[in-house]
């Protein structure tokens, strides 16, 4: 059992770079994942759900079959993934990330019949979480992340100055128009709406202010979004650039290795 | 005939830099192009087509001609670039990219003589092709995109990730508001609007949350954008620092060499 | 005495890292700041102050009892820092940011008693304060300042190309639109609003230009904004970078001398 | 004669940076020009010109006295930077940055007495060109200039598609809501509006698009704007890097020097 086992991890991981039906499989499952995204949106049309309402419904228990079939494999393959232990290879990839993203998958239709009077709008939504299915097979994103991740340092001082921006707007902003503008600003958290659409330079206008106190506020919240922006871009950029100094330091170290020895 | 083909070749392209037929036949065509523009924005003016209609259909009469003699000497000066084969030059040429575009710039005004129903406003539009063909004479277009391409596999991640938080940010969007702006945001396709227009920032305000959980969700969707522009421009930030580092290792490697050689 | 106070300074500054009593202290003091912020967003409900206002009032007093005999050991054990005059020690402490933070978390609450007059919501505001004093015990802020504070020539730089920008286009918009909408661009100071907003694209669209050449300048203004946050982020990316560049050289010279001793 | 007139070219340019002289005459005249655009924006307060019109077009006849001395100061001092001709350094300055910038100072006030029905309007927004003047005394601002100018390749490429997304996407635009909405996109400039407006992300709503293409092509305008821009941050960030590296690499040849020298 165990080589056949250990092949199945191979062909969904796609572990070997070269393996023809590791390929296949990867290009099956996200065909899958796609089909599955393109039904939940074209069911939101209400006169093309009205008109083919069956064949979604269908398409849908047959992707839960299909998902399902796939979850199982994989728990039953990581069972050899552990040579001592089954279970421990198989709770490792049931609580990583890929693992539970694989159950949202299929979950929320199960869930369904455990508690009867559930809002199906609510399952079509847990639906596109079939999406996330997708960064299995692009480790470009995890880098991206990996970058994120080592600066989470300074996104968390960017957050703290943001926190305070966000709190600090808001609060000015209810004192000085909530009694010009009781409908749009009669709250802080109302406030934090205004506070959040301007730092981030959206400004879609539905909330504006119409004194000039609440304008010269605007204006310094304005200011301090394109700061944060800027802030957030930079250290972004930085990251992106440390990982690219760390690999040249590694190069040059090389280099130079390969020049005393050539001298 | 070869020597009057590579000649013809040298001028059209503009290889040489101290060229004066050269550069007068860059200027030439490139003059062309702006004037055509110029033509197709002022047609668009009701009353200046109306008074000067024949006049506008007589430029364009003479630019199709200008831009087929243009198209019909290279592929016939191509010939002679590759000695053993005049066909094989010919088609490198109509297949690269300036050779699609030289097509196109006067391809439409055939085609509507073949397709008589042809609607002349797309017509119109077509015309604007030709501003392609200035990128002929610009090299640093060609290093910006090539700075692009290279980190093709960053950008991928990025839009992966743009592509997940437009669909859950729509999705969402549609199932909170859908019934309380059922005119805005009838469909998930329909959200994507808002959802486009909130993540770029550019909020326009023509769909814009009503209720507390919409709010929200645009709260979290302007974040997303901000965040998405920043690792975009960080991303580009990093690729054309990576070109300088590449340009430095280069030059510390000759530093290096003459420092060994002096010493 | 002094070892006392000297204990004292440790636990409240959280100087050494494994000092269990000076988490905790942190902790103690973040939530009370946390939950005051929390007191603050709640209150400005309308009906949730209605019904509970008595108990808002009592954590106020609490609250403040908390911080004012957190200022006041401060202030005692900072006595004992420097070993000659006790009075100094004081004054660095009291003068220094997180002294001055630390006082006005308190003292707006005793002068609503010196101006009986005072208007209560102003109180509310300052009370937010309190948020900075989170600032001691996240140093990722200060690395962030500081950052800012190296690059500060070239933000006084970018400071003023955008005074100027703002300036000459809210004067020309003035000149150009004042007639057209004399209720939102009467005056200079009236269409800087317009200014600031258009410049940092939030662009919230309650002023936009309705002539042809109020929308030339409108443009022109977008175009200087998105060019003063390019710059703006340029500068804060390469200000992140300086950082990197300094530590790596420095890390390039060990590397050097340990190579340098290994051969 | 010709030692004051150097003593005075130090005084006025602040060539020696412990001259106390330079230092307040620097002061004076930035003084000056805050002055003159604090009257200039107060002055449009229709009430407050009504009232105090008087005052203003005094200090107004004192500011044109004072700026058309230090012109004719400077112009009369530079005589004596070139030894062999006095006309060749007065022409020096008089054709420099600063020196037309000196000389629009005053320019507009002696011209309208020349043209008598000038717009007097005109003359006000004039008068803030004298705003220009404080960048006599700043070389952050030359800095970041020089640093774009370093660009300007890169600068021209972006320029060159931005204009092609400009002109591409107004013309989309005119053919595709033109007819729906011919009070807004009339003609292809006008969409140009839109389409600007769309680019920089600022997003007034004054132009939005109500067809299902219309909204398509808005999207991809947006994402257009956004890859603009990190273009342009990019190349901005990339471009201060440059100057760090080159700075860099001259620190690290000395390092290496003193390195060689000691060993």
């Amino acid at each position: 059992m165990r080589p056949i086992q250990l092949r199945l991890v191979q062909i969904l991981e796609h572990t070997k770079d070269d393996d023809r039906i590791g390929r296949y499989c990867d290009l099956l499952i996200a065909s899958m994942v796609l089909l599955n995204v393109t039904a939940v949106v074209l069911e939101s049309f209400a006169a093309i759900y009205t008109t083919y309402g069956a064949w979604f419904h269908g398409f849908e228990i047959f992707s839960i079959a299909f998902f399902s079939i796939e979850y199982l494999l994989r728990l039953w393959a990581y069972g050899a993934v552990d040579p001592d232990s089954p279970a421990r290879g198989r709770r490792d990839y049931a609580f990583s990330f890929y693992g539970v993203v694989d159950l949202l998958a299929v979950l929320p239709f199960y869930i369904q019949f455990l508690i009867p009077g559930l809002d199906l709008r609510i399952l079509r939504i847990l639906r596109l979480l079939r999406l996330l299915k997708l960064s299995h097979y692009s480790s470009a994103v995890e880098d991206l992340l990996q970058a994120i991740y080592d600066e989470r340092r300074a996104f968390g001082a960017v957050g703290y100055i943001l926190a305070i921006v966000i709190i600090a707007s808001s609060a000015l902003m209810y004192y000085v128009e909530g009694a010009a503008q009781p409908d749009k600003l009669s709250s802080i958290p109302a406030a934090m709406y205004w506070s959040v659409i301007s730092l981030t330079t959206v400004g879609y206008g539905d909330v504006s202010p119409i004194t000039p106190a609440g304008k010269v506020i605007s204006m310094l919240t304005a200011f301090m979004g394109v700061a944060t922006v800027a802030l957030f871009t930079g250290i972004i950029a930085s990251s992106f650039n440390k990982q690219l100094v760390r690999r040249k330091v590694i190069y040059e170290q090389e280099l130079r290795k390969a020049f005393a020895d050539g001298v």
